[in-house]
């Protein structure tokens, strides 16, 4: 089918535009040509092809016209503005591209394209900006890099991807009866191991695959046995946010030989990567059964499709996938799906914080279209009230003006990317106001480091006041020296045995494990200090039973013995920096949401949360609501 | 596992039992021995057997001491009692067991198994009795041949099933979490197409696997194709009854690979071949898509395991079944499956006429446990009010006499099986009590005379009114002569024709085809005549149309041109004869059914009534109840 949409297109396009090759690469067309100055003084050509084909058109150069690399590399360094910062140059001979790496994409970019575009008409090679994170990443640099090394391989799995999703309309018409449906794979009347399936009548997509890290069972996975589930018919894979519970267990799928896309934003790809490689380490360090390994995470690499908000792409011949800010985390989003040609629209949320926070704009609650709605529910429970952020970040900051007065150390026990990120900007903010800066240290320990460099090279999915910052104040709170970076087990009990007053940020962020856990063993016993807690901390954790009152915990010591640590610092819950919106905001976001759906499904709370949401939004606004089991399929249409 | 199985039982048995083979054979035990009279004397033995296993146990002689079959044979004849009226004696050497027929099976057996027992220590065969139906059935004489003549492959098939399904003590403890749902692939929001998925975390079974015979269109067949089904990890299949709504698929699913049990009641699986056939007939006949062939019936047939009610049957590791009478028609069931230890207990309602009728008991409603109860709504709406039996009959009985006083003809469309029998048995008591015998005919004609037969062969599942008639008053209402049968084109064109006043019960019931729309077209324009409805007219149908008040019909005419026939005669719908419950009669099974159930999910019902039944039921009954839409799925545990 896509052979005979290469000719068509071909002989749709005049002789001069000297068309080598079409084709389609995921949902791009690209088009090979030998005279690119064609297409460039006739712009209509493209425009009507989009209008046509409905896709996004790439226009790449012939190998034989493109400038020698070195001489491109001279032109790209010459016409580019030094202050742009290029870090990297990388040609891509495979698909006539050149990544140029900078400090300062925009610059690179120029007004409304303008240098870029002067660039391509010069070396032919088409040019691809991207940021260069201030604070180095490991992980950036190794996803990146996976994309770029294996070119041909990526372009080769694009193509197939292209065949698979033709355009529309070279769709022959289907005569059978059209469905769509969703199935709760995992994730529902309970918070961990996230996977919905959506299955219509022609296409399998799994949104989200994640695991609960805080139970060590064949529950911790979503129901792959589940009979529906079939890995070998499964189209594509969408992730909402890189938090374990949702992209866990993604590199499984490619294990168990999943082939195809996942997709999420770019920054979502990233931070999952650092997330998973954690998780396996661990599981390694631990003993625990590995679930899959670096190579299975490098295989999931190499099938991201990155698309921004807004960005619409089809993923199947009948769906069409949009995301939009969901506010929860770095490129966290809601998933739209468009099915058929409006037969269905769904939006799953993900995690939400609807009301945005200091690094996150409000989530969207705008759309086209939307008849099913599938909300989380964390603290969807009548009595979820979370006090204002104002509140908590007060009592914040009076702890640690106590701690300094008293020399103590305060310890905040946090997810590496989320909570993390939005306490540093907080305490930032107040350390500069009370000019800290050289009295006191915050320091951070277990990837929260890693964590925080992704954010400074996607700084474009931040909210606008901190965008504000960093692009026109060239303030950049990430940047700040108080923060201090805990590389090792020396470093480590060098702040634990210093005698100033500290704030540490460790993971992990429910004291399951990690640096947070042993920073609780040495600090616990200390009257004067404090253990702060700023996000959920689920059944079952050692984090909820301390924050219960638990006076006395039973560790492992270095030499593998138990040993009871009595715990005597002092302990507080800020729920005002959640991550997820308390139950008036998920009511207000159910009210607010545009279109108003036909339909609500509750997930992502515990079991009578759930219910209570959907109960609730059933009555405020009369639209059908439930809260599915896992198990369960509901038919949207 | 089934092996060492057989190695523990020989072990437990004393040398003397001379146990030669001992296997599962469907969930029976089959012991060989050369020594049965050491058994009938330690009669404990197999009582002991049977409740360590929890099994049933068939002894069987090892073929070395089996009496030569003419020798056997006139032992037989020289045991029973001719009143008996013994019609056929077929030796299966295969499995040691001689199939005895006979008119009065009670005679063979013997009070308590007397005569039986005597006959098994003389011949060594194990002795197994079948009726001979009064009317002699070609479809009974087809089914019981084609498993008598296939014992060997027979053997082997219940052999396979027994080592998937061994005795619950060798099951090893599962130590993954349980679950069971059931998955809508037809006749939900809708009659037509009924299939149920019930799956637990080891098993699937298909509960009926119907065709809606009213419309040709993909729709006409459950959700195949829906991604939980598949029909190679298939255990079991159960058919609640004959109709074809619930059991037209059945060989279908042959066609396509299926190859394990098929469990029904007897009565079942001789009327759904019996459908089965002519649907298949049928649609050769008209040229429309065969959906599967003579041979996938047979091999039905060769995989069904007949079951009576209140026999209780492992049919996977993990459930058992158990059926119980539906009263809709001869043989149809509830389906009772008791999931794992306790785990969940189903009952699935089939079609069902609660109060019973004329021919059938009512239905049963205490089970020893229950959880969930999915229950029909054919009538399920506000409004489906159904008169009593007796209005229903008075008006029957007036248009009778009428129609003799003006030597008219009176033609009623009913399905071969069900309302056929039912109407049958009242005119001929009407009849009886008027000594009409010589002076109206009541014409049979499209299967219905087949259907009848193969009533004759299962009295036992008729209601205690007809059997205490048939057994021991020897008056069985379907001999009586009034009956007569139409068997072709001619005799057919004679009843037309001829100028006695008539009675004529013929198939389609929804004048869909058949021998009904025939007679309408010869009958419609005289004024006198009248039609009759006593059952349910589907959507669509021409039945339909007609009962709407249609007042022209356009109709094929044997050259295959399009006729229009006006419809003159007098037309009448008579609902108390309806083998389903109305409205009150459902609400009140619902009430009765002990113990109750924790939910009810209502299925076969047009949309409306499907929903309103669930609410009605919720609200009276305070339990929860929902009306699923076909393609959804729904956890039970």
């Amino acid at each position: 089918m896509a052979q005979s949409f290469l000719e068509e297109l071909k002989a749709e396009l005049p002789e001069d535009a000297d068309v080598t090759k079409a084709q389609l690469e995921g949902s791009r067309i690209v088009i090979y040509t030998k005279t690119p100055e064609y297409f460039a003084d006739h712009p209509d050509l493209i425009k009507k092809l989009v209008s046509r084909y409905k896709k996004r058109i790439d226009l790449r150069a012939h190998p034989s016209i493109l400038l020698e690399t070195a001489t491109a590399e001279k032109f790209i360094k010459e016409l580019i503005p030094k202050e742009a910062e290029i870090t990297d140059i990388i040609f891509m001979p495979e698909v006539s591209k050149v990544i140029i790496e900078a400090k300062k994409p925009g610059l690179v970019i120029g007004k409304s394209g303008k240098t870029l575009h002067e660039l391509k008409r010069l070396i032919k090679w088409a040019p691809h900006v991207e940021r260069t994170p201030s604070i180095p990443s490991q992980i950036t640099k190794v996803v990146r890099n996976v994309l770029y090394t294996n070119a041909e391989e990526r372009r080769k799995f694009l193509e197939s991807l292209g065949k698979k999703v033709p355009p529309k309309k070279l769709v022959e018409e289907e005569s059978g009866e059209k469905w769509v449906r969703v199935t709760a794979l995992g994730g529902f009347r309970e918070v961990g191991r996230s996977a919905i399936l959506v299955q219509t009548n022609e296409s399998q997509v799994l949104v989200d695959c994640g695991v609960n890290v805080a139970i060590e069972s064949v529950q911790s996975y979503p129901y792959f046995n589940a009979p529906e589930f079939d890995i070998n018919t499964l189209d594509a894979v969408i992730v909402t946010h890189a938090h374990l519970d949702h992209s866990g267990l993604i590199p499984y799928l490619y294990k168990y030989g999943y082939k195809g896309p996942v997709y999420s934003t770019p920054a979502t790809r990233d931070l999952m990567t650092l997330l998973q490689l954690d998780y396996v380490e661990i599981a390694q360090r631990e003993a625990k059964k590995i679930p899959y390994t670096q190579k299975d995470i490098e295989d999931a690499i190499k099938h991201s499709i990155a698309i921004d908000y807004g960005e619409v792409t089809d993923i199947t011949p009948d769906i069409r996938l949009t995301l939009y800010n969901a506010g929860h985390i770095l490129g966290s989003s809601q998933v739209h799906l468009h099915v058929g040609e409006g037969l269905h629209n769904l939006i799953y949320t993900g995690d939400l914080k609807a009301e945005g926070s200091r690094l996150f704009g409000p989530a969207e609650t705008e759309f086209m279209r939307l008849e099913t709605l599938i909300m989380e529910s964390t603290y969807g429970g009548k009595a979820d009230f979370q006090p204002p952020r104002g509140e908590s970040e007060k009592r914040l900051f009076e702890i640690i003006e106590e701690a300094i007065k008293t020399k103590a150390k305060v310890l905040i026990p946090v997810l590496a990317v989320g909570r993390a990120q939005e306490v540093m900007v907080i305490i930032e903010e107040f350390a500069r106001r009370k000019k800290l800066e050289n009295s006191f240290n915050i320091y951070l320990d277990g990837m929260i480091w890693d964590a925080t460099a992704i954010h400074t090279a996607y700084p474009e999915y931040l909210s606008e006041s901190i965008r504000q910052r960093i692009f026109h104040e060239d303030e950049n709170p990430f940047l700040n020296p108080i923060f201090k970076r805990v590389g090792s087990q020396k470093e480590r009990m060098e702040v634990i045995e210093s005698s100033e007053p500290v704030l540490i940020m460790a993971t992990s962020g429910m004291l399951t494990g990690g640096p947070s856990v042993e920073y609780l063993k040495h600090l616990a016993e200390t009257k004067k200090n404090w253990l702060v807690f700023v996000s959920y901390q689920g059944e079952g954790t050692l984090g909820r039973r301390v924050q219960k009152g638990w006076d006395k915990i039973t560790l492992e010591n270095e030499k593998g013995k138990q040993e009871v640590t009595e715990i005597k610092l002092h302990i507080e819950t800020l729920e005002g920096f959640s991550g997820h919106s308390d139950r008036e905001a998920l009511m207000r976001f159910a009210e607010k949401v545009s279109p108003r759906p036909d339909r609500v499904l509750v997930c992502h709370g515990d079991n009578n949360k759930c219910l209570d949401l959907a109960s609730s939004i059933h009555k405020a606004f009369n639209v059908d609501t439930y809260a599915p089991k896992n198990l369960e399929t509901i038919r949207l249409r």
